[in-house]
């Protein structure tokens, strides 16, 4: 027969077990944060209807879809949770409780360029808080909690979630009269980490930005300091602005009860050089960074916005939310070799059956199955050797032996497959010695 | 602005949050119950290229898939799990351990006619043994104990898993010297359920099926009695045939172990009847039903292969394996109100204040969420009345009203919203009074 090569498609992450083990594990602790925080549970459709789907799309977005007809349907594949969770609050709307806080963790579209680390399929775990009408400013301090709980929980503690409020940055560009070139002068200011001062200043000039005006820019994205220092001096540039005022004091009480919601100064500050995006965001706006390792990019990155459905319907809905890209930041970590974890393999102990009746082994299986010890025996019939390095391969922890002298005995070698030792104890012991071994 | 209709696709499953806690709990039990088995995750890509896909495939199916151009690439929505494990045990071959045992619980897609009950986006949850050139027997009676721990963790007792032997029914074929049409009366016999044993006997003889052979297949599937008892009435007929006595033999060293596993005698048994399709599986196959609910159809099906991917490779994979379509199985479910649940809501306790400083409510959220109790603070600015109606629709089991009152005494009520019952305690033994009323 002729064979077909069996490849995967460039840009689709698969993984070899041992890895899925610990993306599983990542996304199960993210998950874990975000119930604890009473998020609800979505599962929206991968495929949407085009019309639906792109109702707000253009541009560089739409190039990515991918898009295609089924009999007479037009049809896309999702490029991010937000849309389908817009087109669910506009269609549900009145069987909804809002605030609607509910957390989405799927896999999104994108039919990107193929590049390295770069995924045209990825997960995306995202939360999002949206009101009825209005939305408490309270919950722009909440979510960085949600970002903060998260990260401890995946094992990191030196990580940055930086905070902004775009009107702040809008408040001042109309100060400056420049609030028709707001948007291209946010872009320009986004880039300062990636093409420095300098650039940003010669980029600005060519836009017809006046020198007095790049002053007070420069002047206003440079401010440094504590957190504190830095509300001050934003205070101190009085500046005569409705929507900057508002802005300001936006960020005071989220800052405020950001400290409330427990997160220590050392893992959130102000950053007045983030704008995420471009017109989406209004208020506050958050972007996360590992501080050793910069160079990954945000790990999780959102903010307000005015109008989640504006594209399906008349009602105000504003929300907040935040995004993990999961594929992407594990795919990151993985390589650095970052991951932290506890359990490498499933089953955390093996039967190694040395007899051809299999009674015996199966039924320590049982036991330890049913007291919640995930438990594999080895069914094929091979040799010692061959099945203690199948259990060395998955890093299952525990293997069990069970020949005729420990079924004549009734006792047998507990082997932890890490320090090597083994430990001899009862058949019907097992269950205590492993959980015994486990906590110490 | 003209606002787009926001609306789902036919045939795909949208569910309320309500309904989507739910569904997660199915699916959170049926992984649990794959893991305490010790099989490894897998979370291969919805998109493949066609060619790899449909290396197989023909006819009914091929004309359901979901299958579009991007750039020059022929690409394909999967229509199971089953071929992309082919092709990823074929590509990975060598970095495997065999026996490969995965579980992987995932969307496919089938782009059927659009009908009540049948969805064109549904979830998958398999698990497949695949062996490196052999595959010991016992994996074809270890897979009924899955499914016999997976339905009981879902709830459900009055279940059973029929069993039969696909070689049994080919050796008596072939006895018959009915090797040829073997396939064609499989599918006779498969309907029996559906239309009934003199239906079967007319289409039988419209097949030029001799009289005398029809009375043999008739008398065979007509085996009635005990597991042993049918056992015993196999053996007697007495069937010169190898396949026929291999596949018998199979059968009963799976019985045996069947019962080694634990799985009581009211919750499986020897059917005859069943074939599970065509050509595709070669030995043990295997149908579940839910006793009370025969109407469902089998609710986990599966079987013995000879080969996953002799499309892709040379090499000989054998495989046995298992599949539940849990979209399907939760929208019966769910209509027929069958779905066993102890929890209806994410959060535990709903915090509600009724003052303007926020911090005394966070500090208790802090407290509760860090101990993993799953909280949710009500920030939003409404009326007492508005916020017990949202935790009343949420399901949330318990409120906490905080206010004034509560902060200057340092006494909280807590609210059990089943009963109604409230419970007075000291701020800082609030964790401690909703695990004992949990645990009463």
């Amino acid at each position: 027969m002729n064979k077909t090569e069996p490849r995967t498609l460039p840009g689709f992450m698969e993984l070899m077990p041992n890895e899925q083990i610990l993306f599983n594990q990542m996304k199960e602790k993210i998950e874990k944060i975000y119930k604890n925080f009473g998020f609800l549970p979505l599962d929206t459709p991968i495929l949407e209807l085009s019309e639906v789907l792109l109702a707000k799309a253009g541009g560089e977005t739409e190039k990515q879809i991918y898009r295609f007809e089924k009999g007479d349907t037009d049809i896309s594949m999702r490029f991010d949770l937000t849309v389908p969770l817009a087109k669910y609050v506009a269609k549900n709307y009145g069987n909804l409780s809002f605030p609607f806080r509910r957390y989405q963790i799927g896999k999104v579209y994108r039919g990107e360029r193929a590049q390295k680390g770069r995924f045209r399929e990825f997960y995306q775990c995202d939360i999002d808080i949206i009101g009825d009408g209005e939305l408490s400013i309270i919950n722009d301090a909440e979510l960085p909690s949600v970002i903060y709980n998260v990260f401890k929980e995946l094992g990191f503690d030196d990580f940055t979630i930086c905070i902004n409020n775009r009107k702040i940055l809008n408040g001042l560009f109309e100060s400056l009269e420049q609030k028709e070139n707001a948007t291209e002068i946010l872009r320009i200011i986004d880039k300062i980490e990636k093409i420095g001062k300098k650039a940003v200043i010669e980029e600005l000039e060519k836009n017809q930005v006046s020198k007095e005006s790049i002053n007070k820019i420069m002047n206003f994205i440079e401010i440094e300091g504590t957190t504190d220092e830095k509300i001050q001096k934003l205070q101190e540039l009085n500046i005569k602005n409705e929507t900057f005022q508002l802005g300001l004091n936006e960020l005071i009480k989220v800052i405020k009860y950001v400290r409330t919601f427990g997160i220590p100064e050392e893992n959130f500050k102000v950053d007045l050089t983030i704008a995420r995006g471009l017109d989406y965001y209004t208020g506050t706006v958050y972007e996360t960074f590992l501080n050793q390792y910069r160079e990954i990019g945000s790990i999780c990155s959102g903010g307000r916005y005015e109008n989640l459905a504006e594209f399906y319907t008349d009602k105000k809905l504003p929300g907040v939310g935040i995004s993990i890209g999961l594929t992407r930041l594990f795919y990151k970590l993985n390589e650095m070799n970052l991951i932290k974890t506890n359990k490498k393999s499933v089953a955390e102990v093996l039967i190694v059956p040395m007899i051809e009746d299999l009674t015996m082994p199966i039924t320590i299986a049982n036991d330890l199955r049913q007291q919640g010890i995930n438990t594999e025996i080895f069914l094929n019939d091979k040799k010692l050797k061959v099945k203690m390095k199948y259990a060395d391969k998955l890093e299952i922890p525990f293997v069990i032996v069970v020949g005729e002298d420990e079924i004549n005995s009734g006792i047998v070698k507990v082997k932890d497959m890490i320090t090597g030792n083994e430990k001899e104890c009862q058949i019907q012991n097992i269950v205590h010695l492993i959980r015994l071994i486990e906590k110490s």
